[in-house]
């Protein structure tokens, strides 16, 4: 399903060192939101930035996160703050000729913009699901949905994904013309994230078994790059 | 190598929720820092909160990064910058029985402080061998050391690790009591991180080899936590 959509550089997100690594097409921007499943959020508190881990989802051109991990920072904001999203895929490590040009493969997505708090009972019980099937997929069926009392005691914020760029850095490592004839060996570690063999509570009762969203989890981007 | 010391406690690290997750002991806060190789750099420019991602090293109490990734940002901030790094891992997905008790085991740590950009060539020089000895150990004695030009045109910022937290929740799913009396799988799926075999440079003279630091490459905190 390809959007064909580009989002506007602007400002804020348009790279001027190393332009051709900058995406700003949708279809890349969201294959790596929906490949990742933690991002780091950042904001300003007491004047000063803090970027915490935390669960996101996203549905179409919104991004949702849950706020509970700095809910004392964030809760106290419910007109919205502005805040910059970021997911990182990191795929390999660069080993160069040059010590100046070891680097990282990766795949990163910056979302700009201000994250607001939804504060409607019905739209947050949508966008619970939405951060659950993002994280595991065909869960939702399967568990104790969560009370009014939980609900708002959730606090979800939305952002719009509006102002953004992906940023991807592939392929060998890039050293200099003269380095190519040093007897240095150079290459790439790729790196990658595993799902193990999905660990039972000691706590379940005997007859559950294990279904099928956690014997087989697997995370594959929803769009098709190729 | 145990040092025992512990950082006091801010009103900006101290945690309110589930503050048995919080840690401020330099030992835990070091296995975390030691174990990962990409950071979230927060900080602010033209009035808005930033994320990047970018390598990092930690030389004692001090930690290391690489600014290039968003030189045009930093570059300007030659006075120090406020700033918050973080490094999160990974450890697994929890399955709850409730929707609202989904959650992540990981260990994360956040750094906040001023970062401040190093000057001096020659300790530039030392920031770098430690930067790539955290990235790939071993390897600053195999590759072409950087030029006094690379080195001007290598941004590095050092941030003191005095104000820091880490927060680290593992374990099985945390449940309602009522929860566990209803026929749903629980349990977690571990999530790791794996490197893959070394793969060499197309351009590499035929002559080399893979050295051991890329063929036996993995990451070990530095710290016995046990």
């Amino acid at each position: 399903m390809n959007s064909g959509a580009v989002l506007e550089a602007t400002d804020r997100t348009q790279l001027t060192r190393r332009a051709h690594r900058a995406h700003y097409d949708l279809d890349t921007i969201n294959s790596i939101l929906d490949e990742g499943f933690v991002c780091h959020l950042g904001f300003t508190w007491n004047n000063h930035p803090f970027v915490i881990p935390t669960c996101y989802g996203r549905d179409g051109r919104r991004l949702l996160v849950h706020g509970s991990a700095g809910s004392r920072m964030l809760r106290a904001l419910s007109d919205g703050i502005d805040a910059c999203l970021t997911v990182t895929l990191v795929d390999g490590i660069i080993l160069a000729r040059g010590a100046f040009n070891q680097s990282i493969n990766y795949r990163s997505v910056v979302v700009l913009g201000k994250a607001r708090p939804i504060e409607d009972l019905e739209q947050k019980s949508q966008a619970l699901i939405t951060l659950s099937e993002h994280l595991v997929p065909k869960r939702w069926d399967f568990v104790r949905e969560p009370s009014k009392k939980e609900l708002a005691a959730t606090l979800i914020l939305e952002m719009n994904l509006d102002e953004a760029s992906a940023k991807i850095r592939s392929g060998p490592p890039l050293d200099e013309d003269e380095d190519y004839d040093l007897p240095i060996w150079a290459g790439e570690l790729p790196v990658f994230t595993r799902f193990g063999t999905a660990v039972p509570d000691p706590r379940n009762l005997p007859e559950v078994v294990v279904p099928e969203h956690a014997q087989n989890y697997h995370r594959t981007p929803q769009v098709d790059l190729s």
